[in-house]
């Protein structure tokens, strides 16, 4: 019985989260709705034997062009946000990519296994470049402007999950792809130097999309141009109101649920739902106010966020304020803690492989 | 005054050298006097200002599938050869590729800025899977085939130099397009990042190919499945006696140097040369020995070549036996240097990009 329970135990402690968010600057609310609040409800839900690691994965963020000197901040940003949301760095561990050379290391490892063939088919690179899905690496134009980087990125995202073996990975549906490639990279490596990598599996998000307040038919997106087209998690009362009261809607009478003919009503139910204290879906807000005018809705989604993001705000400018300090902490014990548990794998391939110890 | 003192004595403590041998077990003669007797040189010759870094390049091995178990071995096996054929630890830095996780995180960030299409262009991956030079990534075939570490090791490669710093590269004619690749990466890096990183340039290694014993038109070979096509740097006074009396020569009379007509003979003399304590030409031992027949040309090549590797072998044996806590000690220390080495660039590269520390 002693064994059993000893086994459970350890099935049970063997549960890896892993996520990353790019260093885009200050997280916007589609950033929130769709990955950081789950990365939140899993440290909430979770048993205390998972292991939870979210990553600002700065490495990935060079794959395209960044304005100089941006990055640093951005990082910073990126990481003051993961704290300002709720994420406890004692229960969690929250690192820069940048900080774990073994993610690097293990690219290269699996890149020996990973095929050009299967990268070459795979899309992101392609919408990226803003190219035809029939574009190949062979065309003269896509060779030229394509960068190793951009095409390889795959594989470091299968290092970033596999060297903390991660075994859950919430993804969105655009990511599917890459997570089968890292499991495709996993059986590879498997195959040629036997049983170390875990294989990891989705762990699937609630669909929470919030849409472009300007286009509500677009996600809502860090790279348009109009400022007003997203809500920063950062943005205070007066922004919050003015970009939701000029938020594209429609001319129908009352409020209904109905994203397919009246996006832009339906996006403010969305926003609304993601803060709703009572947790009622769009469709039960549209009935329950289905009388108010768009104008009132928007006074309501407005309240709402300003309240909703009012304590993120404040902990957000104490954290590059204030508690900068221990930000630098949280940065330095996440790098550490990052550190080893790349390191317990690293040995492992390090061995299977027969490759030098690395320290 | 000072200060151009000073100024000298840093542009002259600037120069690195580096140089990297695969690890594919002992080497064999050809490797000597293609690439490592020129290390030694380097070390008797050179300033002690100039740095010498010489590394078993081990995560180059693994672009081509190894058999497991072997690369340890095999590793080992070349780090005592680099000392066994007389180079210093004190004075040089000899390590392992992968005791430096720097490398492969350099090449990540050079892969951000390096063109598929160059790479695609690149000889070496269509000859190590032999395919024709007209080949392309696009093929079915070749793409099934075809991983990512191989079509990407040019970049790993330009890491291994550029994140020492390296000024000078001793490389044979085959790299020379691998070293144009890694100036190319230098440009690219330092046009988006600022000038941190060093373009290298080749230290022409005087030429001298050592051929097949069974075959003297293709080069001496690890790959090689005749044993006796080569001899290693660790053979016994017995096999190189055996080795060289079955060489292939020719039924011509007398000793010349002819290598386009009489390869077997004139192999057997630029093996004499590379010995050769008077340190003559190939052609000089030719007009010295006009008189002699293939089997006497035989028993001096064995007598020379004997006494030559006399030494190694003792030193190897030793250093792999009684010698092993030196070995080891040597190992971590280069591995400690190289790695300081390389934190100095990277430290600079990822404060130019706008990462963070990596401990």
């Amino acid at each position: 019985m002693a064994g059993l329970a000893g086994l459970r135990s350890r099935a049970a402690a063997s549960k890896v989260i892993f996520s990353g968010i790019q260093p885009t600057g200050v997280p916007h609310l589609g950033n929130y709705a769709g990955a950081l609040r789950q990365w939140v409800s899993l440290q909430n839900e979770e048993p205390v034997t998972t292991s939870l690691i979210y990553s600002v994965v700065d490495l990935h963020a060079i794959t395209t062009a960044q304005p100089r000197e941006s990055l640093k901040q951005w990082r910073t940003e990126a990481l003051a946000s993961l704290l300002a949301i709720g994420l406890d760095p004692d229960r969690c561990t929250i690192f820069h990519q940048s900080s774990v050379p073994a993610h690097a290391e293990l690219m290269w490892i699996l890149s020996c296994t990973a095929s050009v063939g299967y990268l070459s088919r795979m899309t992101q690179w392609k919408s990226k470049l803003n190219l035809a899905e029939s574009s190949s690496i062979e065309e003269k134009k896509v060779g030229g402007q394509l960068k190793l980087g951009l095409f390889s990125y795959p594989v470091l995202q299968a290092a970033d999950i596999l060297v903390h073996r991660a075994t859950h990975v919430p993804v969105g549906q655009d990511q599917q792809q890459h997570l089968e490639f890292a499991r495709e990279c996993v059986t590879n490596f498997n195959s040629a130097y036997g049983k170390h990598l875990v294989a990891p599996v989705t762990l699937c998000a609630p669909i929470s999309r919030v849409m472009s307040l300007t286009d509500p038919t677009a996600k809502m997106s860090k790279s348009h141009k109009a400022e007003r087209s997203r809500i920063l998690l950062t943005d205070g009362p007066d922004q919050i109101r003015k970009k939701i009261a000029s938020a594209l809607t429609d001319s129908q009478a009352g409020i209904a649920y109905d994203p397919a003919n009246r996006p832009g009503i339906s996006n403010l139910l969305d926003i609304l739902s993601i803060f709703d204290t009572r947790t009622r879906s769009s469709s039960e807000l549209a009935s329950d106010y289905s009388d108010l005018s768009a104008r009132q809705l928007k006074d309501m989604v407005s309240d709402v966020v300003i309240t909703g993001l009012a304590g993120f705000r404040q902990r957000y400018q104490e954290l590059l304020g204030s508690r900068r300090d221990f930000l630098d902490k949280v940065e330095a014990d996440g790098a550490a803690k990052a550190r080893r548990s790349a390191a317990e794998t690293m040995s492992k391939v390090r061995e299977a492989i027969g490759l030098a110890g690395a320290s």
